[in-house]
């Protein structure tokens, strides 16, 4: 592996997506990343979307360019192998990360009897560790109650799991940070964040907070609209949608000249008294903006305009599902040099994401496949931990640790 | 300020989400950033939502804790000032972030001719320097589409810019890792990433892009059913909404448990012939769980069972909009140690969060609130520019720079 972060060595214990997803982020970043895991695999081996084999295909996405060591977690030799483990020795090591909530021999305070300098991110649901997980977060802070069609009263929560996305990235951020600080005054961290707390906190720097204090407003739905200002999407007359946005005045006058719709906004300001350059007053008069636009787009495929939108520098953009968007949009294809082709054992041969940092010093390198379970137990178990052959050939004996085949 | 990064200096020239909130974290971990704006503000100052003086909420949301200075990008010396501003010496300074694609004068070429050890992350809308938005990336790559009641074919737009604040926080970890290299190596980077990747490349970490090419599937709307397992929203009697989760085997057990039904879902696997331990089973067969599930929840309020579901460790929520979320969910009070009211010029006094991360060594501290536009020009010009007062008296004179007031 190369990469910007190529000699740091980085343990994880995780589940799901926010901790391996750091985790998997480090790895493409360069770092080796070693994730250790119970001899049946973690309660996430078999999340959905699974292969017909029964091959996780989510957790192939989440662990790619780890190495993987398979562990008894109940025997005291496991524990004390994956507490070596973490706190192996090396100026570029004793940084773990985790959303294991184990007390004792798995805590920050006993870890770090063994090795003083080091550096921890915890994850937990919410600040009292409790569970919490995205699809129960995201409802307690409100924003299915501000998702979906204007007036609707139905609570549509989002299909991705972004605050689990967003507090994995946090995760990178804070061993980052901690790191950078041993690296200046010696000491390590343990870093706590919650995953209710990187919610809760987002309402706040986005002006939720102060819209409701403030303003006394729970803001409503809006279906598609952009929040704001003029955003909206449109059907075509191929029975395809689109979005268009006109956030800055740039590409609100843009929007009109590329529609002929210029004459037409004036003659609605005339009507409203209203200068609708103001981005608060397109959003107030969102509605009346829509129906001067809509014809427009019945009018129209999306074939007929797109060349002129993309000449016009227009923010716009098509509606797709998945399948769509993975057979149409070159950003999703091997003309985009993030993406490559590669075999995942059980799963077979698609389409892998990199990293999308490109780094001028650090070329990006083709992503590496996830590993199978425990493909790499007993290299880490001799180049990590530094045990004699015959040890290691005594813990498969006993069934404490598991070599995985790809 | 105090925090992890103290001592790290960061140069932003930003609008909108992304970049904004990238600043924004690195300041609350402690780093002094420095927003440059143009005389008026910029693209972003009067983003919603607004207080009724006109004042962003959103803008202080995303640049709590920054210093601001105002200055005239279309003027030569004002050009300069700022070229200064992100060169300035230090060992801990020489980064910039930035979502502005400028170009000749604030393009990485230059800039690094004149501090060649510079660190410059780069977020542009796509791969090719187009412009591309939150609004605009997410209808393209299938989300929206797959977000919704089951059944319907509306595309329903996520109203949290989910992608911005993944990104903003992938630009800090860039930063991090840039400056990292550069201490022990010695060299800067200039690291480019975009909105669309950053998605694009979501989509295959998540599996999304496997369930399409290797199984042939587009996945569907399921409404606000937990995807892969079991997980699922309930009215009460009370007219509230709650959201349970059966996603690992002990939540699965403990939902059936503490609702009782353990008998009836029984009798169901024994009817469907298949044991809904595997929690595939369980997101084939969900309809009839939650059959079985919903009349117990229909003849209950919330206070019958919230007490019983935190004793037996329930995974659960209740749903509620923006206002009830501020209002009744402890999480988002004061008794959060992360939250702290403070008065914001302009807007008025509110709940504002702090860092979700907790350092050991670096206490956490109250959010300082947001600059006014320029508020920090002179004390920038002296103290980090080094200019001395009669020239910082005459670029006020020609109106080059501007200063605010709180």
């Amino acid at each position: 592996m190369s990469g910007i972060l190529k000699g740091m060595r980085v343990v994880e214990g995780s589940a799901f997506v926010a901790v391996p997803l750091a985790g998997m982020t480090l790895a493409q970043m360069g770092a080796d990343v070693i994730r250790f895991d119970r001899i049946e695999g973690g309660l996430d081996a078999g999340r959905w979307p699974v292969a017909a084999s029964g091959q996780s295909m989510f957790w192939a996405g989440m662990n790619k360019g780890k190495r993987s060591i398979a562990i008894d977690m109940k025997h005291p030799r496991g524990r004390e192998i994956i507490s070596e483990l973490i706190c192996a020795p090396g100026e570029d090591a004793g940084l773990f990360i985790t959303n294991l909530r184990v007390r004792g021999w798995m805590d920050h305070e006993t870890l770090s009897a063994r090795r003083p300098d080091l550096c921890m991110v915890t994850l937990s649901g919410d600040r009292h560790g409790r569970p919490a997980v995205d699809y129960t977060v995201n409802p307690s802070l409100g924003f299915p109650m501000a998702t979906g069609p204007e007036g609707s009263t139905d609570p549509v929560a989002h299909a991705l799991p972004a605050w689990d996305c967003i507090a994995g990235n946090m995760v990178v951020s804070a061993l980052l940070a901690a790191e950078r600080k041993r690296l200046r005054h010696g000491h390590g961290s343990a870093v706590d964040l919650a995953l209710k707390d990187v919610a809760a906190a987002m309402l706040g720097h986005l002006g939720v907070i102060g819209e409701v204090e403030v303003n006394g407003i729970s803001r409503p739905k809006s279906g598609n609209a952009l929040y704001g200002a003029y955003g909206q999407d449109f059907l075509c007359a191929d029975g395809k949608r689109v979005m268009v946005i006109g956030l800055t005045d740039r590409q609100w006058r843009g929007l009109q000249k590329v529609t002929g719709t210029t004459e037409a906004i004036a003659a609605l300001e005339a009507q409203l008294g209203t200068s609708l350059a103001d981005e608060g007053a397109r959003w107030e008069h969102r509605h009346a903006i829509t129906e001067i636009l809509r014809p427009w787009f019945a009018a129209r495929k999306v074939a007929d305009f797109a060349q002129a939108f993309e000449d016009a520098g227009v923010t716009w953009s098509q509606f797709r599902n998945f399948k769509e968007a993975v057979a149409e949009d070159d950003d999703m294809s091997l003309n985009n040099p993030m993406f490559s082709e590669l075999d995942q054992p059980g799963i077979g041969r698609y389409r892998v994401p990199g990293t999308p940092m490109a780094f001028s010093h650090d070329p990006r390198e083709a992503p590496a496949r996830a590993p199978v379970l425990g493909e790499h137990t007993e290299a880490i178990l001799g180049d990590v931990i530094g045990l004699p052959d015959n040890e290691i050939a005594s813990l498969f004996d006993a069934g404490v640790v598991k070599q995985g085949k790809a």
